[in-house]
């Protein structure tokens, strides 16, 4: 019996420039480079074992096996690999994910990553995170950009081997992100659908990819001068015109619920009467994401209770890259899960 | 003494292709041209007098003498008048307005196409409906789809003269409107405001502009075919795609409040379930508008107040061309007068 045996953490990461739209659906190729900032707060553990005992491919998440259709997703995540180098084993794929399902956020992101991550390491794959990314983003494009911590760029690239992540900045200077968690029930449009929609409909959507490329410019430089208000108005700026792409297809739609607003609400008035620098942002949910310093993070946090008692506030710092962890390291994350972040 | 006394009502309309941005500010000249629904239920009734024994203009609305700053708007507005037809007599405005406050409609449509059908006819001017309607624009640029019933084009005109309202269809057709008054007493952007930083820093505004000419185009035929389900689609995808440049300007903002998401998702709901056709609307403000069929509007109203039992929910049928009133009418609208629609 032969084992090839790898084990990774990758965090998940909110855009502030956003993923929003693909021009290659098969390959995963975006319409617009994006750029995110990764969070300390969430992540997910995977461990892959390729094993020659095995007759197909298995996945479980959270210790729960997974189903047919989520299997035959994650093997032809692992046909990319398998073909790369040859390996003909089937793998069992083992996850947790440290995301509360409370929280709304998208697992993807770290999901594929830390999966990306462990099968290189089991097949002891020569890549680059930067070329791990390539591989990583057939699985979800955002997830790309979970292989490295703080500021990361997702270039869209001009083909599949180049279409990657890359580090902008650690974030280890006064940055925080908070998530206001508003999940409502109510019936989602994934992205992946609303994305697809917003394409082929809306008539604002070319001045959205020609402006996503400006914004990225210009929140490149703001971070590089460390200056947060920038950066803070950029973000703010972007993520509601890609919101506003989604009221401009035909038949409209919106990711925005009456909770989020009350959310935004919260934040504009905070920001406008305590003075606090917050700047929002918001993905294919309901959730209301906060840039802020971590600096004002205890602050803020108050405040926004004061606004929102019956949400749930989670602060979370900068995320630092995708690392590979010892049998130990999984031993523990696995005695230690709850599904809520720690 | 001489005097010249002048009456008329005019409606209120909700634009079905917005009115979003001013070409020319002084002269009220629209970047697009728009369409709108007038509405029966909500109006101004306003009699004016040219009165040689006056010393200044003199405004009272509602019963209530208003302030100089409102005076000196009617003034200005007079003076359109007063220059054309070499007029040099002062005069007493009175109106009233038959639109509730809590409804949180725009008054000044049907507030200035009143004043100036009362003011023509105090001078007796020889000016055409659309005529008078660009001596209206200077009040209001809505004012001007105030003078005809049913539906109503602003054309948006080469110049001052030919930026005029036409009437297109008089709606005696199955056609209603629901106001859903969310009023939350939240802090309004004015639409002035709105649109002047929308036009200054949207990418997305030029498209708005474009693509309100096809919008207007298609639903023009969508009336004349009296094909409901286009014209409510075409309602509901240009007035989201209004809001949606609201959300691409930059700093963002949005008319929309947590109760109207909250509408919205009635709306929405009420459509996918009870398969009642409802296409939503909304302007610079948090109410929603809904345009549905006059023989469901029973129905609708009902299915509204289940989902929406804390909101003023207002029905109306479509409304008719503004008309002068007699003094026995102007009385009998006194006497009645009570702010509320009857």
């Amino acid at each position: 019996m032969t084992q090839a045996v790898g084990r990774a953490r990758a965090h998940t990461n909110i855009a502030l420039i956003k993923y929003w739209g693909k021009r290659d659906k098969d390959l995963f190729l975006p319409m617009n480079s994006s750029l995110s900032l990764t969070l300390d707060a969430f992540y997910t553990d995977t461990k892959v074992v390729f094993d020659d005992n095995l007759t197909e491919d298995r996945f479980s998440l959270n210790g729960k096996l997974q189903s047919e259709k989520e299997i035959s997703k994650i093997s032809r995540f692992l046909d990319l690999f398998r073909e790369y180098k040859d390996e003909s084993r089937f793998a069992r794929v083992e996850s947790l994910n440290f995301v509360p399902t409370a929280a709304g956020l998208a697992s993807s992101a770290s999901a594929f990553a830390a999966l990306a991550l462990a099968t290189a390491t089991a097949l002891e794959l020569e890549l680059s995170p930067e070329e791990l990314s390539t591989f990583a983003r057939r699985g979800s494009g955002s997830s790309t950009r979970s292989l490295f911590g703080g500021f990361v760029e997702w270039d869209k690239g001009t083909c599949s081997a180049d279409s990657m992540a890359r580090p902008v900045d650690d974030a280890s200077w006064d940055i925080g992100m908070i998530i206001l968690a508003v999940n409502t029930g109510q019936k989602k449009i994934a992205s992946r659908v609303g994305m697809e929609h917003t394409v082929a409909t809306s008539s604002f959507y070319q001045a959205w990819v020609d402006t996503a490329a400006e914004d990225l410019e210009n929140i490149k430089k703001a971070i590089a001068l460390r200056d947060f208000e920038t950066l803070g108005k950029i973000t703010e700026h972007n993520g509601m015109k890609m919101h506003a792409t989604t009221l401009s297809a035909n038949p409209p739609f919106t990711y925005f619920s009456a909770k989020s607003l009350e959310a935004q609400e919260a934040v504009r008035t905070i920001r406008e009467e305590l003075g606090i620098s917050a700047y929002m942002t918001m993905d294919a949910g309901p959730n209301v994401k906060v840039l802020c310093r971590q600096s004002d993070m205890e602050r803020l946090v108050r405040a926004l209770q004061d606004y929102l008692p019956a949400e749930k506030i989670i602060p979370s710092l900068p995320g630092k890259d995708a690392f590979v962890l010892t049998e130990e390291e999984w031993q523990a994350s696995l005695a230690t899960f709850t599904g809520e972040p720690r």
